[in-house]
């Protein structure tokens, strides 16, 4: 399987807290990062997903949104990242920025260009990849 | 109604699953191919759908992740739809992807350049539009 | 806190529905404009958000679609904010659109570069931010 998704994070199913149409299912990177997702209890079921199962944590790039000085008690978003600017890749419109969030891992963003300009992101940076747990698919091989 | 979504299916209502807040909802385009969104209970009784109604799929083009060789039974998206990639379009960052899924419709991805030079992505490719149902909205006219 | 998402909105909380998993929380802004957004009950409680807590709703521009005469009984989303078009930014693949939509507020949006063209997007055209609930994040201070 090739998906055009830039960011496939392996992990380990840690939890899965299951509602009548939606389930929200916890992975753990082998670097101890948590991931949350939200999906269909009929996907849970369909992919056999439960703790200790291996799973992938599937984000497209568009979906990940960049900060700096971000406290996870502010922000509805479950998924909030640390990490270090490896790349910035500026274009017209949009820009590129991959971050470096340990455990050999990366996390890809598609940001405007604009904001890229706004936040002055360069390499080296400290910053937070921000992702809404609805944006995470689970993929399992 | 113009919007900017590339993507605008007609289809048939063929299931309405309701939670408490939110509700699944499957669409049948006249190919047979099936799509499923994911709305709020409020919208969907908003809009009048139910079983038999006609209605449209509205996708914009960066919630579509392109893939190859996708088997369903692996990533939890629950819109999993094969077609022949009909153009591509490089920029500098970003790429777009317009996928025959026959039946008459297409659908169109915007994705980043660097997964399109990595999948190897080229018209007439097989190829799949994954797509979350949580980014499906739903139109009526 | 800074971050990459173009569109932070303050507004008050008006209104919190809650089911198992997921909740819809309304934020009214100084404009009379409602926003409403999906997050997991989880985050709502330790964001503290009740009503008449002030809040910000979160939007990265490539998850707002842009229309025109748009009728909101006839489309899922639950964000239709009018407005007039401000700003159009063209680039190879996709554009900015910048949409003022009174009180001091604008929203902006990045969609392809062909829908601009479809749409004759202009500056000073009467236009609709469309945003699905499950795209809004919510931030508190």
């Amino acid at each position: 399987m090739k998906i055009s998704a830039r960011n496939i994070l392996e992990g380990t199913v840690s939890d899965i807290r299951k509602g009548q149409i939606m389930a929200v299912i916890k992975l753990i990177l082998p670097s101890g990062t948590a991931i949350s997702s939200i999906i269909t209890n009929e996907s849970a079921e369909r992919l056999g997903l439960k703790s200790g199962v291996k799973a992938y944590a599937i984000i497209k790039a568009s979906s990940v949104i960049m900060g700096k000085e971000v406290a996870s008690i502010n922000i509805s978003a479950r998924n909030i990242i640390k990490g270090t600017v490896q790349k910035v890749k500026e274009g017209m419109i949009m820009a590129e920025i991959v971050l470096d969030i340990g455990g050999g891992n990366t996390i890809t963003s598609t940001i405007s260009d604009d904001s890229v300009k706004r936040m002055e992101l360069k390499v080296g940076d400290e910053a937070y990849a921000i992702v809404k747990a609805t944006s995470v698919m689970l993929g399992v091989s």
